[in-house]
């Protein structure tokens, strides 16, 4: 069995994002569309009850956990977030990290490239390594399986190649590499298994392949549309340029996914410009209508 | 005319603190003392009700951007937060910076030590630099006074140095400086004076000199006594350890502040394990009786 709650189901930023007054951030904070506000993305889940693992770790993450009850401690100085997994190393899922600081021993599930992409260059990690072992690296080379917290899970993670792009502070430092971005796929030893995909630039056959089979797929809610941001007049930038997947048009998520097997299906990162986020918009109704649900916080699932 | 907002009220971690279990912690979780939860050490101000000043960037920033409403955007991506004032480089005071991306431009007001500290060691900064003069630092050179907000305020900044310490990310690679930890006076064309010192490890003569004449003070008001933590269990440090004064006791600020002629003085950037946090506790009364307030979240007062 694998319990997963939805803490925060936002791109970066949240919605609303602290400078926006798109439509749906104005709207969301005068009460003139039907929406829900949105913490930033960040999953919680749970093989035993006990333990916690995390996917990523957002900026609202002290709210998220105090909203969450089984995340709250349970003694003087304790937590049950044995692990947080990181997709990639973008500011809206690594921040978290920091605001788990105190004494807490964790396992960083994270690629080769998206760990030392954080670690080599930011001395705030430091807070994080005040005793040998405060912060254990797991390599989630793709393709290699292994038990999600070693410490006792009954979980086991295998990581995928994403199409995606280097984090913006490190655009120009770095490369591109096929392990700046991926996606995993999480299973019980009964094979019930959830995939996490939340950043995609493309549908590849290969990527398609690994959504096969699952109970549940989470995946790149972020942009309706391919010129959104240009569309609002708020910037040139086109979802691909950010590494995104738009979920509307011919070749966008919902057409290129249409055909999937996999009973449920949830779209999350969702960037507050998306006119998902309004429950009677008619690009709701469309995504609703192919069976795709709308992640929000607060929302729980059993596997 | 200086309008002032509390947007947090608590030291790093917040109240309560993620991963702690503590007679105050949770107790406000369980509703069995007389508290209210507060978030990290942030405050806003402004001279004309137009653009905003904030003194530290909280991690909690974005929560606490959206219950302020007079710091939300007027339109389609603006803030009226014109810049952003660092008493030191600690991570509670400096994260939520992270969270003012987005292409705004913003004025950092910052020592040369507590500046480059951040800035040489840290490539997440790169995302508030993705054009020229996105972020624009002004040395906080104790003892020089400037105007703040250069771009049409009407208010005035002078730093002093405080004793205090490095952030906890820095120790052993940078030693101690002066201007590793600061206060500020800020101050209108009528003199009026607002003295801001969220962090001191002790009240020297010249620390004394700059909190007269001011109308208000905000003072450390971490730990209510030097073993605090000790007693509880939690951890070894001291008050003095961590760069703070205790409250209470002799040789306390309480008792060293008591003939101070400011006729506001409250008690900021609290620890979610002093007793100030209980309305009901001894140690408030004392504070109170001494006429100190203690500040929460929501606090707005004009001088």
């Amino acid at each position: 069995v694998i319990h997963v709650a939805v803490l925060g189901s936002a791109a970066g930023g949240g919605f609303p994002q602290w400078n926006c007054g798109c439509l749906n951030c104005a709207g969301l904070r005068q009460g003139t569309i039907k929406a829900v506000p949105r913490t930033q993305e960040c999953l919680a889940l749970t093989g035993d009850n006990d333990r916690w693992i995390l996917i990523n770790a957002s900026p609202d993450i002290r709210q998220q956990i105090e909203t969450f009850r089984p995340l709250r401690p349970q003694s003087l100085r304790d937590s049950p977030i044995a692990a947080v997994i990181l997709t990639n190393g973008d500011l809206d899922h690594c921040l978290g990290l920091f605001s788990l600081r105190e004494w807490h021993r964790m396992t960083v599930y994270a690629t080769q490239q998206v760990w030392h992409g954080l670690m080599s260059q930011n001395v705030f990690f430091r807070t994080l390594q005040r005793f040998p072992g405060q912060l254990q690296w797991r390599d989630l080379t793709p393709g290699l399986t292994q038990r999600l917290d070693p410490d006792g899970g009954e979980l086991w993670i295998t990581a995928f190649s994403c199409p995606g792009k280097v984090p913006l502070h490190l655009e120009g430092l770095q490369a591109s590499h096929p392990e700046d971005n991926i996606g995993v796929r999480i299973f019980d030893c009964s094979e019930r298994t959830l995939v996490y995909a939340p950043s995609a630039r493309d549908v590849t056959p290969e990527l398609y392949a690994q959504f096969q089979g699952a109970q549940c797929l989470f995946f790149d809610g972020t942009f309706w549309s391919e010129h959104e941001l240009a569309g609002l007049g708020i910037a040139a930038q086109t979802a691909a340029d950010m590494g995104h997947l738009p979920i509307g048009g011919d070749a966008g998520s919902l057409a290129m996914l249409t055909d999937l097997d996999v009973p449920r299906r949830i779209y999350i990162h969702i960037n507050n410009t998306n006119p998902l986020l309004r429950a009677d918009s008619p690009e709701r109704g469309l995504a609703e209508s192919a069976g795709w649900e709308v992640a929000h916080d607060g929302l729980e699932l059993t596997l």
